[in-house]
């Protein structure tokens, strides 16, 4: 019996826990509040997210304590936003995660560090390359709470690893294909939930069906243009874990970076945004990331910038909008 | 005074009028329908499409005779359903083109000869390569109605016609850009309707979003795959006349071949799906004429042989997906 350690409460873990114990995987499912906890352990159901999701305690085991939920399994999936990774492993030894293979489900990077969640297990629990994975979508946890068909691909330098990862994961409705490009696959996670955050805002502006399918096709060429600039490999970026992990994420009207740009667009401070929605939208960290990043690089990203201005130096949506617009084609 | 004629009275033809005639370009407007042209000589507005476009007719002269509408124009825009093209221009001599530039709007090949727009304008009039364009998206009509800002790619052999032509439509709302490639933006244009009607497939059959970006991520690659082999030049798929046109066709609620094949996905025949509309979804006849054209090329199209199987083989939408969605990933 495989067994996976799950790290973080969400939509996202929640999703997750239901395909590895339907697969008759050993889950050690951590979650911070321990109200949450009792009510799986009593009810079977995560009581903030996807709760039509009935979980077999048999093979899910709910607990607030990280280090036994670490130390129980071989597989370790974070699944916590990325602004809480370090705040959420705090209470770990450095060698917590010795031997294991580290999963990454998180889309963001390390703020301020501005250090994808690898390359910071890496540096701060010395997670080696080779058993490291990232997960990629196009995937709603709410779809595959549904059953919905979706397809994952496993991001990794090591696809045999990969491979028996994605053998966890398969069943009637998920499909999981490995794939050897873990950080072009982890950044451009990381900045499509800017460019679904620019859809927001242009949505917000009241732009349209026919700006949207520009902006989108204007962003992948800024992503190839930065992955290019950051780690020059051959990629199909048309493939379903860079354009459809994007389309899912820039279509959704679920996605929270999108819900968060509209606030923008619609006139909402930064503060009041947060506020109403009670939650994070990842692509608020990430766009102020990717544009420190790109102080290196110094590619051409136009929306990067462009969200960035308007989040971090309060130039007007509209008046971005209108500079941005003139460089799109 | 440039002066243009539009060949049709759809929506894509009245937002064309609207575009041209507001920068006073001389539009001569052909409508097969003597009532619409009266309509539109006493009202001014097209009484089907875009109902709310006042036109000015110190630009616009509708008309229903197709003569002397192209004789009295320079540029010749062909704006009506694929299948219709030879029928429309029925009434023409052999050299009623002789000397200007035809410029396909049309989405779709000619049936039965399964040849394109462009390709049948060269062996039925004559018109060379250099005197044509292709007008892509992407582009909803209701859209430039609304004067939501819009990008037009003008496909072209040569450059500086179709940045002529680019003159004519740039305005506070339209921004368009020539590009080199006709025949691959005319192709792309023709599949894209069959990949709108594969989406509207899954939505009826009750797929969800995470499957949708998968289907669209590979159709990007069906695509690739079948230009390569048609036409292999260099080409950028994720620019907006190609990936762009694709997205608002493919999530547009609004798009006639989606709506189509989410009938077909719901259990209507093509029969009483066409009934229903009460119009041509181009990619009905699309998809036969690219399925055909493949005998030869042989390129692996699993979304366009899933749905030729399906309207043409009377084949189960939801047994032809459970392959499809095999061979996806």
């Amino acid at each position: 019996m495989e067994k996976v350690a799950i790290l973080g409460g969400g939509s996202w873990a929640t999703a997750l826990a239901k395909i590895l114990s339907e697969n008759k995987a050993r889950v050690h499912w951590w979650m911070r509040n321990k109200k949450d906890v009792q009510h799986l352990n009593q009810y079977k159901h995560n009581p903030r997210y996807l709760s039509q999701v009935s979980f077999d305690l048999g093979y899910v085991e709910p607990s607030a304590e990280i280090q036994s939920v670490v130390a129980a399994a071989d597989w370790v999936i974070l699944a916590v936003p990325a602004a809480f990774v370090q705040q959420a492993l705090t209470d770990l030894r450095e060698d917590a995660f010795a031997g294991k293979v580290v999963v990454s489900a998180v889309k963001g990077m390390i703020p301020k560090q501005n250090i994808l969640i690898t390359e910071y297990m890496e540096r701060q629990y010395q997670v080696p390359n080779s058993h490291q994975l990232v997960i990629a979508g196009p995937c709603h946890a709410e779809e595959v709470a549904l059953e919905k068909q979706s397809y994952l691909t496993i991001g990794s330098h090591d696809i045999p690893t990969a491979e028996r990862f994605c053998g966890l994961l398969r069943n009637r409705y998920v499909k999981a294909n490995p794939l050897d490009d873990l950080d072009g696959i982890e950044y451009c996670a990381v900045m499509k939930n800017v460019i679904a955050l620019a859809c927001g805002i242009a949505r917000g502006l009241n732009y349209g069906d026919n700006f949207q399918a520009v902006l989108v096709s204007n962003a992948m060429f800024e992503i190839e243009r930065f992955l290019d600039a950051m780690m020059p490999i051959h990629r199909d970026l048309s493939g379903s874990a860079y354009l459809g992990d994007l389309l899912v994420t820039a279509y959704s009207q679920f996605s929270r970076n999108r819900t968060f740009g509209n606030m923008i667009g619609h006139g909402y401070t930064v503060k009041s945004a947060q506020i109403e929605m009670n939650m994070v939208a990842e692509g608020y960290y990430a766009v102020q990331s990717i544009f420190e990043l790109n102080k290196q690089l110094k590619v051409s990203m136009p929306i990067t910038n462009a969200v960035y201005h308007i989040l971090y130096e309060r130039i007007s949506p509209a008046v971005e909008f209108e500079i941005l617009k003139d460089k799109l084609k």
